[in-house]
C-alpha cells in the first residue's frame, strides 16, 4: 500500500536514506574549527562542536552517518526548513543579478522585500529599516524610541533575550547579560506574566495579568513616566521559556504606553514569521506596537537579515530630521531576495497555517500527553511550532530540574536528557531546565510524531532525576 | 589596431555598451522604496535615492541609461568589484549545498574561511570570531578587551568611524555619534596624527608623531592606566579622511599599550583586505594588534560578514571561561563561502598587488597632478586604492571648502562638486570637505584614468568656490 501524501508535505522532503559517512572528512573539519573558529557564548576549550555535513528540510546529518531531526530550527530561524529549493534558486538568481549594493540606493529587490514585510506587519508599521540580524534591529528600534520621545530609559523584561550588542544585551533578561552590564545607564528590568512561576503570587491567568499590569504601572510611576522612552517585550518570550502572555496583558501594556507617551516595542525576532501559527505573534493578541523588530524567520536565516518595522508616527519623526543610525549592509540585495522568496513560499505553501495546524493537532496534544506520563514535565506551554516543556525535579513544588544558570554537575540532569535525545535521533533545544520543541514551521505530521517519540524516551531519562521517581526507588 | 590587453584586466570587464534604459521600471522601484524602505543616516523625506538597475566590475547603472564608474566601491567594500563571476558561482554552489546553519557546529566552509583569514592576519591573530558586519565586530572586540583586562575604559580617536550600534557609535569620532552619546560611560576620545590639520601644532611628520604619542601617553596617565581596557584605532582612518599614520606612530601606540597592559585594537573594517595595497594596513607598519576587526573586503560585501581576529593571549582568556557574546549568524555558511572564494580570487588574480601598483603608478601620480592644477585641492593622501582629496576654500589657510558637518547651503560647494562628478559619469565618495578615490582594488588602469578625468572636470567646479579663484574674478 502506498502511503497517502500528507496534506502539508514540504516540497523538498529529505531522502530517507541515511547519508554516507565520512569520518575522516569530519575530523578535518573539526580540527580546522578548533584551530581557527572562536565560538559564541562558549569557553573555547570546553566545547566539542559537532561537525555537520549537510541538512535538508527538518533534518541535518554529521560525518558519522547520523541523521538528526532538528527540533531547534538552528537557533529557531529555519522556519521553512533547510535548503528549500525555491529559496535556494532565488538566492542563486539574485547572486547572478546583483549580489550586493550600498544602502543609499533604491533597488527592486530591496523595495519588494520591504513591501512584502510591511504588508504582513500589523497596523501602520509600513516603513522597514533593514539590519543584519536581531541584535542590531533592537539597537536601532531603541535608538528610534529614545529620539522620538526625547526620553532616556527603556523598560524590559527579566525573562527575555534581545541580542548580543551593547544595548540589546543590556535590555536582555538572562545571565548572558551579566558580564556586559556595566557602563550603560537607563535600562530598567521588570517582571512579566508567568503564572506557572508567578512573580506576583497569583493563582489564575486573570489575576496574573492584572497584577503584572499593576507592577508595570507602578514601576513606570516610580521611574518617572516622562523618563521612559520605551517598553520592549518579546511578544511571546522565546529563549526565556515561551510564556504565552495571558489574554489582555499586551493590550494592557499598549494602553499604559499610550497613556504615558511611551513607545511600545515588540521583539518578534524569534516569534515572528509563522512560528506561533500567525504571521506575527502580535496577531494572536490584536495588538499593534509602535516598533516591531524581526530577523530569523523573515528569510529563514538563509542570508543574514533583520530589521525594524516602523509606525507612521515614528517614521514622521525622521521625515525631515535625519535618523542617526545605519550600517553598511542595510537592505542587502541577496538577503532581501531570500526574504522575498521565503515570504512567497510561506504564502504559496500555506506554511503559517500549517504551523498553526500542526501545533493544534500534533505537537500540542502530543506534548500534553508526554506531560501526563512523565513526572519530569512540570508544564507544557506554547502554540504553533513554538513549545516549551518546563522540566521539574518535583511536580508539587515545581522546583526546576536544574537550578537557574546551572553548569557542570548541577546541570547533569539536563545534559543526560539532551544526550538521550541525540541518541534517539533528535537534536533538542535545551535552555536551563527547559526543552523547547521548535521545529520548522513546515515540519510534517510524521516528523513531528518522530520527534515526540524521541522526547518520550529522553523524558524517561529526565524522570530519573525527579523526587517522585527517586521516592519510588528510581534512584540510581 | 586592437588595444593591448591590460596586464591586470579583471576577468569580468563590463560590456562597454550602455545599458538599456527603462525609466518606468525605475520609477516603480523608486516609488516602492519611498513607500516602504527606511534609509540609514537620513531624513526620510529629504532624500532622493537613485534607482539602480545593475552593476558589474567597477561600474553600475541606473534605469535612465546612465552608467557610473563607482569611485566609492559601495561603502568601500566591493574590493573585487561587482559581480565577480568566480565568487558569484561560489555563492550559488554554497546556496545549493548548505545556505545556513547555526553557529555552534563545525562546518567545512566556516573552518576554511577562518583558516584563510587567520593565514593572512598579522602575528598570532589566529582565532576568528565571525559577526555580520563591522559594527558588531567592534562591539565584540571591545567586550573581549574589557573582559580580558577587567578594566572599564576604551580610548578612541576623534577622527574615526567604527559603526552604528551602541558601543561602536560611542567610540566613533564623527558627528554621527552625537545623537547616541548619552547613556554609556567609559569612552574617552583622543587626538591622532594629522599633520595637514595638526592638533599638535607640529610642522613635520616626525614632530606630529612624537607629539601624538605624548598626547596619548598623557591622556592615559590622567585617565589612569589601570582603568583603560583598550585603545582602538582605524589603522588608516577611512571615512574620517584617510590619514596615513606617520612612521613610528602605530609602533609607538603598541609600545604604550604593552607598557600599560592595554589591549590594542586595530579596526581594519575599511582598510583591510587589499584596500591599502597590502592584505592589511597594519602590514605597512609592521605592527601587530591584539585584536583586529574586519568586514567589507573580506568577501567584498557579497554576503554580510564581519569578524574579529584574536591573539593567542586573548583567546586563552576565553579557553576555560565562557566568552559572553554571540549572534545567530556567527560564521554564516553562505557568507563564509563568499569569503573563501573572494580570498582565493584575490590571491589568484593578484588583486592586492594590483591595488598597490595602481596606487603607485596611476592614482597617486594622477591625484597629485590634479592637486597641482586645482586650487581647491589642499592635500592628497593615501596609498593603494585608498585616497582622499582634502578640499579647501583657501590653500594658504587650509580652510576647508565647507565647514565641519555642514548641511544645506553651507554644503553647496561639495554638492556642486558631487553633481559635476555624476554628470561626468563618476560616482564620487563625498564626506564633509573631502572626496575619496576608493574604487575596487582591481580597477583597471583605463578605469582609474577615466575616474581621474572626471575628477579633473568636477574639481574645476570646486575651484570656483576657492578664495584664489574668486580673487581672480571667478565669483559667480
Ligand atoms: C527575541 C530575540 N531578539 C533578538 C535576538 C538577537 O538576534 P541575533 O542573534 O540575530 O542578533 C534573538 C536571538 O535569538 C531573539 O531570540
Ligand atoms: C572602520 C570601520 N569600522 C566599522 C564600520 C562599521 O561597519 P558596518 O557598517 O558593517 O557595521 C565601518 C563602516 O564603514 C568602518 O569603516
Amino acid at each position: 500500500m502506498t502511503p497517502p501524501v500528507p496534506s502539508h508535505a514540504p516540497s523538498h522532503a529529505p531522502a530517507s536514506a541515511a547519508p554516507l559517512a565520512d569520518p575522516r572528512a569530519g575530523a578535518a573539519v573539526k580540527a580546522a574549527d578548533r584551530a581557527h573558529v572562536f565560538h559564541s557564548w562558549s569557553a573555547q576549550e570546553l566545547i566539542d562542536p559537532l561537525a555537520v555535513a549537510g541538512a535538508e528540510g527538518a533534518y541535518f546529518w554529521d560525518y558519522e552517518g547520523n541523521r538528526y531531526l532538528d527540533f531547534t530550527s538552528g537557533l529557531v530561524f529555519t522556519n521553512i526548513g533547510y535548503q528549500h529549493p525555491t529559496v535556494v534558486a532565488a538566492i542563486q538568481e539574485q547572486a547572478a543579478r546583483l549580489t550586493t549594493f550600498a544602502p543609499a540606493f533604491a533597488l527592486d529587490v530591496r523595495s519588494e522585500a520591504a513591501r512584502l514585510i510591511a504588508a504582513r506587519t500589523p497596523g501602520d508599521l509600513d516603513k522597514i529599516f533593514f539590519t543584519n540580524g536581531g541584535a542590531d534591529a533592537v539597537e536601532h528600534a531603541l535608538r528610534m524610541a529614545r529620539l522620538h520621545t526625547g526620553r532616556p530609559k527603556v523598560l524590559s523584561a527579566y525573562r527575555s533575550y534581545h541580542g548580543g550588542t551593547t544595548t540589546a544585551i543590556n535590555v536582555t533578561g538572562d545571565p548572558r547579560r551579566w558580564a556586559s552590564d556595566s557602563g550603560t545607564a537607563g535600562v530598567v528590568h521588570f517582571w512579566t506574566p508567568f503564572l506557572y512561576r508567578s512573580p506576583f503570587y497569583a493563582s489564575t491567568e486573570a489575576e496574573e495579568c492584572a497584577r503584572a499590569l499593576e507592577h508595570l504601572e507602578a514601576t513606570i510611576a516610580f521611574e518617572g513616566p516622562e523618563t521612559v522612552a520605551a517598553v520592549i517585550l518579546e511578544t511571546v518570550p522565546g529563549t526565556a521559556g515561551i510564556m504565552m502572555p495571558p489574554p489582555g496583558y499586551l493590550a494592557g501594556v499598549r494602553e499604559i504606553c499610550d497613556r504615558h507617551g511611551i513607545v511600545f516595542v515588540l521583539d518578534e525576532v524569534m516569534a515572528g514569521f509563522g512560528r506561533t501559527g500567525e504571521w506575527f505573534a502580535a496577531d494572536h493578541f490584536d495588538v499593534v506596537p509602535d516598533l516591531l523588530t524581526f530577523a530569523k524567520g523573515v528569510n529563514s536565516g538563509y542570508v543574514p537579515l533583520g530589521g525594524v518595522a516602523i509606525s507612521a508616527a515614528i517614521a514622521e519623526t525622521f521625515a525631515t530630521r535625519p535618523y542617526p543610525g545605519g550600517l553598511t549592509y542595510s537592505g542587502h540585495p541577496l538577503a532581501c531576495a531570500a526574504a522575498v522568496a521565503t515570504l512567497r513560499v510561506m504564502e504559496d505553501e500555506k506554511v503559517v497555517e500549517h504551523a498553526a495546524h500542526i501545533g493544534a493537532t500534533v505537537l500540542g496534544p502530543g506534548l500534553r500527553d508526554l506531560a501526563e506520563r512523565h513526572p519530569s514535565v512540570g508544564e507544557v506551554r506554547g502554540t504553533g511550532v513554538f513549545w516549551a516543556l518546563d522540566l521539574v525535579r518535583d511536580r508539587e513544588t515545581r522546583e526546576p530540574l536544574v537550578p537557574y544558570n546551572a553548569t557542570g554537575e548541577a546541570n547533569a540532569p539536563m545534559a543526560a536528557f539532551a544526550a538521550a535525545c541525540k541518541r534517539n535521533g533528535l537534536w533538542p533545544f535545551v535552555n536551563m531546565n527547559r526543552t523547547h520543541a521548535v521545529p520548522a514551521c513546515n515540519v510534517t505530521e510524521a516528523e513531528a510524531k518522530e520527534g515526540l517519540a524521541a522526547l518520550d524516551v529522553a523524558l524517561g531519562v529526565a524522570d530519573e532525576y525527579t523526587v517522585q521517581r527517586r521516592a519510588a526507588g528510581g534512584e540510581r
